[in-house]
């Protein structure tokens, strides 16, 4: 196991940690005054700076990526939905080859209208259908361009409305499925937030290997949680066992960097310069 | 699939669904008055009354019950804490019994202290360690009293602090180790608001068959969820199929009574004859 104790060499930082505090160019700026090499950007925020000066800024401060958020939300009430849907998947993979990314991570979506409490439909196994169907038709363009796709199995509290892979066993059943090769262009984002509590997560983990580690992510469960979607915490503030998980996904050969994403109402109410001094801190101490 | 439609004879209620209304006594009366002819109560309803009391009362009313809630909450931070788990298991177990209950639930607990936001451990394999111990030790006790034990998987966003049990496969896989035998008495409470997202759920229902499904329980999930205890939904109010979970488990043989357990601040603050007669009404459209 890497020692991250004496150097944040290893840290990215998913730039929504800061969203709130800063656009994307100061937040590159401020990641690299402080020796972060690397950032995992949400697209609208490279949107709202543009994406060519993004690429531009990237290179100059030679800060790298350790992944691109996102692609996914495939499932849709109709057949114009799923078409944009993919459409939206094919620009989201040319973006991410833009600014150089190791892959472009998927959420992979669930019932369509949910998100604004008004699900077309309850079948979330026809939703999970159209996933399956959706990452089929996005690899076969991601390949061309060469882009690996991370499936993020995301937590079970948000199978309704952001997405039905909802344990890394099902990310890697998907896998196995479109990508029976292994050929290193479709794998998962293990997140620990979401796949924390799995009784067979270590067994998944080393069932994945190297080939489908494609981005690991931390942060921390905090008791109480007080809301299904902000409310992650600092590492070591909650109860998930930080380097044991590290542990488990470097025995299975990840050797990639380690992402930082805290979606938190309480650090984004922080000024970004403690929050990333913060996290610097805590990637020694805790991960 | 037993037609629910015309009648509400097998519906069962939990009765958390109002307890922040009435006491357990006018519930059993509310109940029974409407013709919903089991319950199933709390341990701390039941003190608040007096045990001999509602044993009375129910068979004075004739309200039968579909469960008993509840066991469990076994890891604990020291040795003490491990035997008055157990103390307080058995204790429950002889109360089951008295109220005839066909089953006590068990919510199995999880970080011994979380729930008061201070874990004494983080360590959630050591968590579930106790759990299988303390079922081990309150199974014998139970199989003498002649009590069913009925795991009921919890959510996974509710591993840290109330049940590092959250699959269905891992209670059924506890099942077991434990009693090989399926002796009829070990077996799960599959409650759909813990399991609707699972995508092995039809699976594990299948394997859990007859003996092992000793209670079924219904509410909704719904979108947005803006609590991740008390915001629970009325029948039909969520995006979880109903009618299609309820053949999964009477394709595996469940014939028992279908419970209504539904902790919502929302319900709560309606008048209780509207909440039963609510209950009722979606048993009947929805379930």
């Amino acid at each position: 196991m890497r020692d991250f104790s004496q150097s944040h060499e290893q840290l990215s930082l998913n730039t929504a940690t800061v969203r709130k505090q800063w656009k994307l160019d100061r937040i590159i700026d401020e990641c690299a005054r402080r020796g972060i090499g690397a950032i995992s950007p949400w697209r609208e925020q490279v949107v709202a700076v543009g994406l060519e000066k993004v690429a531009k800024q990237l290179r100059d401060t030679g800060t790298e990526l350790s992944g691109y958020c996102r692609g996914g939300f495939f499932p849709a009430a109709d057949a114009a939905g799923l078409k944009a849907a993919l459409d939206d998947n094919r620009k989201a993979i040319d973006e991410a080859k833009t600014v150089n990314a190791p892959c472009l991570v998927l959420v992979v979506g669930a019932l369509p209208g949910a998100l604004d409490g008004k699900a077309a439909y309850k079948d979330i196994a026809r939703a999970r259908g159209e996933v399956r169907d959706g990452i089929a038709a996005s690899l076969e363009y991601a390949k061309n361009v060469g882009m690996p796709l991370a499936i993020e199995p995301l937590h079970p509290m948000q199978a309704a409305d952001r997405a039905c892979v909802n344990t890394l066993e099902q990310a890697l059943d998907l896998c196995d499925e479109l990508d029976p090769g292994r050929s290193g262009m479709l794998g998962v984002a293990c997140d620990v937030y979401h796949v924390w509590w799995d009784p067979k997560l270590q067994e998944q983990i080393a069932r994945a290997g190297e080939k489908r580690l494609l981005a690991f992510h931390v942060c921390d469960w905090l008791t109480p949680t007080r809301d299904l979607l902000n409310d992650r915490g600092m590492m070591g503030d909650g109860v998930i066992e930080l380097k044991k998980l590290r542990e488990w996904v470097e025995a299975a050969g990840f050797a990639g960097r380690c992402e930082v994403e805290i979606f938190s109402e309480h650090w984004w109410s922080k000024p970004g310069e403690e929050v990333l001094d913060t996290v610097i801190a805590r990637h020694k101490s805790m991960v």
